[in-house]
């Protein structure tokens, strides 16, 4: 596939300076990229690469095309505009139209002509499978479960019973989604576990990566809105909620009946304690302890630097006493007040 | 299904204020709860919800119940009582006695008339699954594995060689049980594999979530206890012995040859390292580091406070000259005691 | 199978003392052995153990041997000759050249006729399956993979389309390789996807644990070199490359882009930022986060030590003060100094 550089510039409301009719085939960074590729540039510090590129093109902000005079792409945001064009040029596989001779289809299941199902794959009663979905190899759809048009769900995902998934969804492989949630009750030291009966309902355009585990529902449901996005390894646990176009990175853990906003972002290992809410724009750097609610928009943070060893040892063992020094110095404050009269 | 409040209320040793013979079909939170079905109040700082509540009876304390006067039962812990009544509505699936035909057996399997499999799922040679036994869709039980009465495999669970899995067991979908422990020698440089040849032992009524892992031992064996429950993605090493009762959250990774003792409690995201012993009744909070042993009862925490990431910038800046800061505390008071003199 | 003491002492360069022909048959720890079995002693705190031991041989050190007069072999590093008898008297299965007749393997596929496939699982189109290489059941291998000699894939394994997997390596249980990395460009506020078009590169002699995600890279690849170590659920984020020989424990998680030397070693639960470098022969103890690049080798740690509930809150009350705290002293310097004069 060839797209000319005048089409792909009105994907993404972009200028072409240089040959309107130059033809691009793929995408690759600037120092890799050869004839008939599109490359971008997003940070000004990496301008000086633009000369050596060999690219046949290259989006760029206006800012930094004084340093460049080959065919390129105008825009206000070069990563975005990337993002268009190479989804323009490497788009996703179509659904193939197909439910391989091996997947297992339970009878009172419903799915669309126009959907695929890969090998071994199984559906489990009255599940519902939406116009052009694709689901791969290996996965298991549960009782119920109701999966929206243009959906994609990889290999090896298990969708428990009653999950409700939204519209250009993508699952990626070995994600769970509707596991029991983590509900016990105390009866003399042992456990007695709480069923589990409320769903998970996932909005459309949500993005899951590989290895998250959602938990349904104790008796309400745990809910992922529209345009979420999740990396791998996340765990969501029961009656959580999460707001619109919140992104969540890898190895985060989210515990249970906790309420995110919209538009959040939670870098790595990010841990958030249950029974807490977190308010609209609220970013939290990497491995940050969120154990209380987050009433006000902003940046924060938890968690100490790295330190060498041995330095790290002293600075711990100092970090027990902090009680103590601050009330040495609440002491010598008095003393020195009394000494200067 | 429906029951009567009087047979509910015998479940749970509870005592029913007004109507016996008042039919419940299901359980359903103060809030969404409508007709035929039973809620429960557990915090009494909720109480005020109890008039507006549409259900048929609720499960209260007899401190609460003054305020309340339509059908409830008087227990003594309403969410325990809940966790029962609920398992009484809405009870797990019983084993269908059915072996898909697709399942994969092993001719050298011994399969109980009673227990069923999922489609597609692979049970290997010499595997022994027990009475009532549930395995979901798409799992592999190893060589020589063993399964106890009434246990529970979801979807997509891997059972590894010789694994002894006990009675009443719940594993959750994507679980690894018996996977090879992290053992490797250091050869100049390169790895070694060390051969992983102990297995795991898990006891009666555990508990399981999803896409956790659990090491097999290196030579001798890693043991879950009975009664354990474990939420999602936690890693238990190769060695590690988790005693009776204990309760781990998700996202927890127990380092090899780790002894925990029981009815411990850690939330999400705890890291505990390996070769130490943590004694009975040791609570960890969220995100909590245990790098040494513990040997009192306790809560115990570590961690630093969520702060706005210029304030935490500043207190990280000064974490690092925290042994500085407390020799200059020491040379204040000095220096005052010799100006006091 | 049985091994004579000469055989097995020559396999690790070691020095026989007793009788070379006594026939060992399997390994067991120093409490747990019995006749026929051979038994290693590491740490020389554990000497007295020796004489009760029931073991037919003992690897040990040449400075632990004066305590015990029984069958031993003397080397210089126990635990690495540990894992070789133990791999001599323990192998892995061969691949047992049978592909089973539930697995479904793509037409254009190319399998080596020694390669054992396991039951349900998938092999697609154009991928390459190398000598011996042993894949287990409910496996999912992608288009255009490659997978060379002699590597194990456990059950239940994703590898993703254009994955090249190096020879010798063991990749566990519920592992995902090539998964789309957490490419996303944002677009007033909704989140474009951003086409993830690398691949994984894995070298020879690598190990994988179980439930880990490896991303793919976004334009050009993430690469795990020769004789990396992994274990349990850790994540690997797009256009990472870890060096050779380095050594990842689990929960480990690695932000996109960075770049880790040789030689490494990161204890459960380190965070690694992305975008950043990490030298050679960089030791991270458990949970550390790495937020920023280390040019120096060494051994770093971060994070806050473990206390009872209480004194821990007093600590982190006073960590948001630090500032302050230090501001204090210096005032207080001040003044003094002044006072003195």
């Amino acid at each position: 596939m060839s797209v000319s550089l005048l089409e792909l510039s009105k994907l993404v409301d972009g200028v072409v300076l240089g040959d309107d009719n130059c033809l691009i085939n793929s995408v690759a960074t600037l120092s890799a990229a050869e004839e008939g590729q599109i490359s971008f540039l997003s940070n000004s510090k990496f301008k000086k690469k633009l000369n050596d590129c060999a690219a046949s093109a290259i989006i760029l902000k206006d800012s930094d095309k004084d340093e460049f005079s080959k065919n390129c792409i105008i825009v206000t945001d070069p990563q975005l505009a990337y993002a268009k064009i190479a989804t323009r040029l490497h788009p996703l596989a179509k659904a193939s139209n197909q439910i391989h001779s091996s997947a297992v289809i339970a009878q009172t299941a419903k799915l669309d002509a126009s959907c695929s199902v890969g090998a071994n794959s199984v559906i489990d009663e009255n599940a519902i499978i939406g116009k052009n979905v694709i689901i791969g190899a290996g996965c298991y759809i549960g009782c119920d479960a109701v999966i929206a048009v243009d959906t994609r769900i990889y290999p090896n995902v298990v969708i428990k019973h009653g999950s409700l998934i939204g519209k250009r969804c993508i699952i990626d492989s070995g994600t769970i989604i509707g596991s029991d949630g983590f509900g016990n009750a105390n009866d003399n030291g042992t456990w007695v576990k709480i069923p589990q009966i409320g769903i998970v309902i996932i909005g459309d355009d949500v993005q899951i990566g590989s290895n998250v585990v959602i938990d349904r529902g104790a008796i309400e449901n745990t809910v992922i809105s529209d345009g979420v996005i999740m990396d791998n390894l996340i765990h969501v646990a029961h009656n959580v909620i999460i707001g619109e176009n919140t992104a969540v990175a890898g190895c985060v853990g989210i515990a249970g009946s906790t309420r995110i906003g919209k538009n959040c972002m939670f870098a790595g290992q990010v841990g958030i304690s249950g029974h807490i809410e977190i308010t609209d724009n609220v970013t939290c750097t990497g491995a940050a302890n969120v154990f209380q609610s987050v009433k006000e928009p902003g940046v924060y943070s938890s968690g100490t630097p790295l330190e060498p060893f041995k330095q790290w040892q002293k600075s711990n063992f100092r970090f027990k006493k902090l009680d103590e020094m601050a009330r040495q110095i609440k002491n010598l404050e008095k003393i020195i007040l009394e000494l200067k009269k």
